[in-house]
């Protein structure tokens, strides 16, 4: 854990230390987490390795989140591209660049989020980086295990297309949260309670990652909503993903529709072009689909994503979701 | 490689993509630079960690450096952490946050030095992450491999305390160059051209880092003054470390002495106080000193680190280098 002269106040580091050596599993076996770089003792290839920041007031809006939830969020936003690709997360950096202003406790604070995620996720904090800067930014670096990573280059014509998890939720909790700000009322329900906490405390699907492991052809994490993040896997594999609108509007939660009617919006669209949902969207065969899969659509020949209407017809599908204004 | 939608304008990712491409050393054989995560195929543990981050207006100055020069300096000194622990670089991932209005130009540009960098330290860049924020930072993490990692901590009552690189030199070159942009000079010398470069581009000391392997029993970066991190080791090690002020005066550059002279300051404070030389302080007995380290000092029975002036008499050294202020 590096620290800047003058950063560290009453103990802040050390402090830091006793945070995320709580996190140490024995399997990782690392030492040095005082020293210039961390050592993790019980790697082997292949790994599969990542790197992600969240920005105050570009990622995320301090007024709608804590700084504790600002810590795990980013954490397991980081940790979900080692589930997107299969692997087993081993251990993480933390890196976080603080404004004088904030001081210790907003630095605790943060280090307790990302403590917790990574207790959640069997990841461990080995170490880290603490800078001073005008603009509060959490970084996180994530290592894992794999045995076979599944790329977004894998699809194949004829495969199916395959949700794993949950989207449209997080955008509808950033937005009922933003309109409820706005208005201010106090308005809850069952459906806002869990699209807030899809938004507010995303999980890594990294058990369901591994899962696809051998069955799946491609996968990509869903953190820009679904429509965009096809669009990075039909551009990669060379082939064109049509989401039939029957299917994915099949696997929408409950929840999601009722606070979607209530904030006047088409669940479809936050599904499309919501984001940081960290769902997973895979391609394979039809035979080796898992249980925890929806199929929502399929690979054809051709390029870019398409809806396809009941109907039948085939459209261009909205995308294109802005981080901070919730904006599609 | 990950962006934000309405980061990339005209391809800046792509670029980014060529210009990191370029790195790629065969033996790293990584996949999925354009993928969820880099892919690392020859992974062997243990494996050293590191991340460091470089923030506009906190560890650099863009007044006085170019844009290119905060990519490489940053790389170096991400690296020079695992050159300190005996590492041997395997890959890298870049995270950069750019304000909108500096534009693709200036990601290029640091892309560039860090390729760069890169390419100096047989380093690829494997992927990494573009974000907006107000204010512009770099951050560098890096793996490299291991045999038996030199920690801070294995200084031993009895070992000689050997530097390895030159110390003082980034120091007067930053003094240098803010003092003649105060006073509107042109004014160069040998010695400053040398402590100017040493400032603007450092060199993480990989090959000597491997060479105190087997033969160093601690060693550390020096970054912050060799006061502030042989205080580091003192901690760690439970050890007293003496500083012998006639042997730190004769391993000091002749081009120290001279800009040093011209500052009206004392090269030894910028020797002991001064930052952001990535030189390498280390301990280790007599009979195992390599031909490239000076031996400074000694290890001692004791706590903290002191300065053994030219009468025997022991004094705390100075310490506490702002990196912005380039005030110690």
């Amino acid at each position: 854990m590096h620290e800047e002269r003058g950063t560290s106040e009453s103990g802040i580091i050390a402090a830091l230390e006793r945070s995320f050596g709580g996190t140490l599993a024995a399997r990782v076996a690392a030492i040095g987490i005082g020293d210039d770089a961390a050592v993790l003792r019980t790697v082997r290839g292949p790994i599969v390795w990542t790197i992600d920041t969240a920005v105050d007031g570009t990622h995320f809006d301090r007024r709608l989140l804590s700084l504790s939830e600002v810590g795990a969020r980013s954490f397991h936003a980081a940790v979900s591209d080692l589930a997107a690709m299969g692997g087993r997360p081993l251990a993480a950096l933390s890196n976080l660049v603080v404004p004088r202003s904030l001081g210790g406790r907003a630095v605790r604070a943060i280090a307790a989020g990302q403590a917790r995620a990574a207790r959640e996720l069997g990841c461990p904090v080995v170490g880290g980086n603490l800078a001073k800067g005008e603009q509060l930014s959490v970084t996180t670096t994530a290592l894992g295990t794999v045995s076979t990573p599944l790329l977004r280059s894998g699809a194949r014509v004829g495969d199916e297309l395959w949700l794993i998890g949950d989207v449209g939720l997080a955008a509808a909790g950033l937005r009922w949260l933003t309109a409820r700000s706005r208005t201010r009322t106090a308005r809850t329900s069952r459906g806002s309670g869990a699209c807030v906490r899809a938004w507010r405390r995303p999980r890594a699907l990294v058990r369901e990652g591994r899962a696809l492991v051998g069955r799946a052809t491609a996968a990509i994490d869903v953190s820009d909503g679904l429509a965009g993040d096809a669009a990075h896997v039909a551009e990669e594999s060379g082939a064109r993903l049509v989401i039939e609108e029957g299917s994915l509007r099949a696997a929408l939660r409950p929840e999601l529709l009722e606070v979607a009617e209530a904030l006047g919006v088409d669940p479809l669209m936050l599904a499309l072009a919501g984001g940081e949902d960290y769902a997973l969207l895979a391609t394979g065969p039809a035979r080796a689909r898992p249980r925890i899969a929806h199929r929502i659509g399929r690979v054809e020949r051709g390029r870019g994503v398409r809806l396809e209407r009941h109907d039948g017809s085939l459209v261009v599908p909205p995308s294109g979701f802005d981080h901070f204004s919730g904006r599609a």
